[in-house]
């Protein structure tokens, strides 16, 4: 009775997507019909979420990576009772709903983040789980755990190609991220074909070169299989877990099952009426719903909303016992701003020798840094150059590392209420993480590095964009020239590059062409008003 | 005796690297001085390569992806008998010289590419391998190997931190590259830190996962370890090889070895004094190079223009054999393009209906395909999207590799004189591939995406263009507004998307918002247009 129930709720996903897509005449049926059971159970069994509020902010989180499976999320969303009526998908793509080709935070409600570009959701995801960590670190106490959620994904392979993703993975593997738990789409499909064409690499095996804890589910339709490795994946709480799905593009239908025609198109009106026969379902009306289907999806509801009751009782306790941190703790959930959090910010009176941006920037950031209990951050291994240190205020990192330093000596305690994030030399995963701790909530994140390494975050920058997400970006360095250098040099502290810009901003050949055709005259005005084509190198040290 | 000519002449590297900097009073010491060691051995004991004729074709290619170190290549070249004198090196980062911070093709002789952005060498390695593969299939003939070289590359921490490396990785270990040899400078430190602030995964095992031959090195000055990881690494030409080395950043400098100091500064006048005292090397003078060191390095010169000698002999043998394909490597080695070329590109009469751009361009790339021998190139997954193939002439893949198609019979013959190029789901390796297949020579490369995914592979684009390689970029999907799509459907050719665009570009939120902005007049006029915001999308399958 309850597998055939499990049965039916679980086509009930497939058709609402291949209808909607179909009715559209475009989207991905694929995905939502492979990934369906993988979607029911984590949906049904243990995502912690209330459709009724999907602003409560002790939820799970949930990312669709592989955003062009949107149908799925939408179906999800609609069938557990969200404010996304039928009516709304049946507007799939359409001009003015809120079913769009690709999911759109704040568009639609419950959808976390917005997604389609690959690997930017995966980025996501590991920034919402580094938040969840470090408000659990600053905010629970023994007995009070009010920040205790998982963050959650399905990925595709798309997204494990991009090298957005493998930053990512990196540092939730070096950062033990153990909330953080995806689920891989391995349908062995992508767009232009079979994945063996371009991708054949152990993904287990990487993964756990990463540091992370892997699971296998042979057959993407078999629900306890699923069920298993879920459990498994949230009792294993010391590292990030990825849970490799056999999955089958399209499944159930007989002509494009396993190709990629059921990955980017419309399975076109005969296909749809043999997967419906095939699988069993009624050929009218489209967008059937089962009433027992319905029922029992929307269980959530109730489940949902006795779970906040329960969590805002427990937050009530603490409130009563810890009265200071649960007020910082409300209002940094609000995203207000402490009382005169201004008056903290320096003044640099007019100064004729000058104080370098970044110099300034550094003062600033750690004036802040302790005015705003919500401001997180680091740079891609550039901190010594570009100031973005938050002095005093530790490092955000796993507390069961144990960091030993060039000397051999055991380093400082580690945790993750530090914050001062190491994000490595990846400026992609920083763009994408701190996206994702903004949109988690509850911290103003920011991210550092010279300005033209703008460009390798650039795909981030842009969804930071689009999502209008209270990201803070800190580039240094950015004159038009540096690379080469004036002689003599002048030394100072304006501009001034140092990890590998020689190559950057613009080519020394180039530089040099440019600059033999300058005039004599402002040749020698811009070499000797160090702002100009030749900025001088700092000196000191770790730049 | 050759063990003490071997520390010498590495000590020479060392302490030309460090004076370098010290006099320029900027640079990046450390990695020099910990990998002095590992560049002797490869350049003295297999680098094939011919200091008097750089542009000699079949010579190794070797790529300084650390491009910061770049002390390092300028000292190998210099002891090698480059066109780069002793004058230059005291020139290292100063104006009009040929020494920049970091090295730059065509400016410097003997420098195969453009480095300093972290991870972008690693990506043009891969690219020049792939160029050797292809070309040695497309030319080689039994008992003829004209086309028989490797690609080196000392790569660094920061570069396997960053996403092109790892697609590029990936990438490669999927191609099985058997002639791409990398040395990974493991030295624990990077210019904030300790790398283990951010980054403990295991670059072994990971690399494993990809497909690749790893080896080890603990101790990064043991010679006959390096020079034995070396061989096993040319032996083994089914995977591309990682040879982790153990190195300590500024060896030999008794305050600052294995300190992020030595990493991007000076050791300063007091340090360079103790470095060369804790050495035995003479205080005085800088720039020192020992006789006995400079006649062993010169020996590079005579073998290679041995070498080289031997090599021309062999195609001599060749051209007698097979004097079409001679001609036609000749003439694709020069760059030269086929005569009459152009008369193979259709040309499209004025049509009432139109055409879609990138359905003509898709014309124009098959008829070139034909036209041009050197054209090679695709997509990032989305040869169906954006028309990018070339018909009938095969898929760059491995002949090791036996394609199962997805009913489960054996595909076609794989081999590497293919010109589809399948990169996958990675657009910033595909830029940095090409960069490198460019600049190896002997191919025109190209690379699609739809255009907004250009952002993914920016940094290379950037690289391309200081470079000005000869690579080409198909980008489609090009008008302003895809996603969401006009109600109804108009259908046809124009625009489109497919993969993850609805997301992309301008969110729908956004613009529905704009859109409602516009007066009635110009909305009306927008939608019928079908180029204005909401293009239709594809219909057909595969989009």
């Amino acid at each position: 009775m309850n597998q055939a129930l499990d049965a039916l709720c679980i086509n009930t996903i497939r058709m609402l997507s291949v209808d909607a897509v179909q009715k559209a005449n475009s989207g991905h049926p694929g995905a939502p019909m492979g990934l369906a059971p993988a979607a029911y159970t984590l949906w049904t069994r243990f995502l912690k979420h209330n459709p009724r509020n999907p602003e409560w902010w002790d939820r799970d989180r949930f990312v669709l990576s592989a955003g062009h499976g949107s149908m799925l999320l939408y179906s999800m969303l609609f069938l557990t009772g969200y404010d996304l009526p039928l009516e709304q998908i049946k507007q799939f793509r359409q001009w003015g709903s809120r079913t769009p080709g690709h999911p759109e935070r704040e568009l639609t409600p419950g959808v976390e983040t917005t997604t389609g570009p690959l690997g930017q959701g995966f980025g996501n995801g590991v920034g919402m789980a580094m938040a969840e960590a470090h408000l659990a670190a600053r905010y629970n106490r023994p007995g009070f755990e009010i920040v205790n959620h998982f963050t959650y994904a399905i990925v595709s392979d798309g997204d494990l190609m991009e090298g957005v993703a493998a930053e990512a993975a990196s540092l939730a593997g070096h950062l033990k991220l153990g909330k953080l738990i995806y689920l891989y789409d391995n349908n062995r499909i992508s767009l232009a074909g079979a994945t063996d064409l371009s991708f054949t690499e152990d993904c287990a095996k990487r993964f756990e070169a990463y540091g992370w804890h892997t699971l296998s589910v042979e057959n993407g339709n078999d629900l306890e299989a699923i069920h298993g490795a879920i459990r498994a994946a949230r009792e294993e709480q010391s590292r990030p877990s990825l849970i490799l799905l056999r999955t089958h593009i399209g499944f159930g239908s007989p002509g494009k099952q396993d190709t990629f025609e059921a990955h980017g198109s419309p399975l076109g009106e005969a296909e749809v009426k043999r997967t419906k026969e095939n699988l069993g379902w009624p050929l009218e009306p489209a967008f059937y719903i089962p009433k027992e289907a319905q029922t029992h999806f929307h269980a959530a509801i109730s489940t949902g909303q006795k779970a906040e009751a329960n969590w805002q009782e427990h937050f009530n306790a603490y409130r009563e016992k810890f009265s200071d941190l649960a007020r910082e703790f409300q209002q940094i959930m609000s995203g207000a701003l402490p009382a005169n959090w201004q008056a903290s910010i320096p003044s640099f009176p007019a100064d004729p020798k000058g104080l370098a941006t970044r110099a300034a920037s550094g003062k600033i950031i750690a004036a802040l840094g302790t005015a705003l209990p919500t401001l997180i951050g680091g740079s891609a291994d550039l901190n010594p150059s570009t100031f973005t240190v938050l002095p005093k205020l530790g490092d955000f990192e796993s507390p069961q590392r144990k960091f030993i330093d060039n000397q051999g000596s055991a380093g400082g305690d580690w945790n993750y209420a530090g914050r001062n994030i190491h994000f490595g030399v990846r400026e992609h995963a920083m763009g994408a993480t701190i996206n994702g701790m903004a949109a988690h909530g509850g911290l103003i994140p920011f991210g550092s590095t010279f300005l033209i390494f703008s460009d390798y975050m650039r795909p981030s920058m842009r969804l930071a964009a689009l999502m209008e997400l209270g990201v803070i970006y800190v580039f240094t360095h950015d004159s038009i020239g540096p690379g080469g250098r004036a002689d003599p040099p002048t030394g100072g502290a304006i501009g001034g590059a140092s990890r590998h810009p020689a190559s950057d901003r613009h080519s020394t050949r180039r530089r040099q062409r440019d600059f033999s055709r300058l005039a004599d005259r402002d040749r020698k005005s811009l070499m000797s008003s160090g702002i100009g084509l030749e900025p001088p190198e700092r000196t000191d040290s770790g730049a």
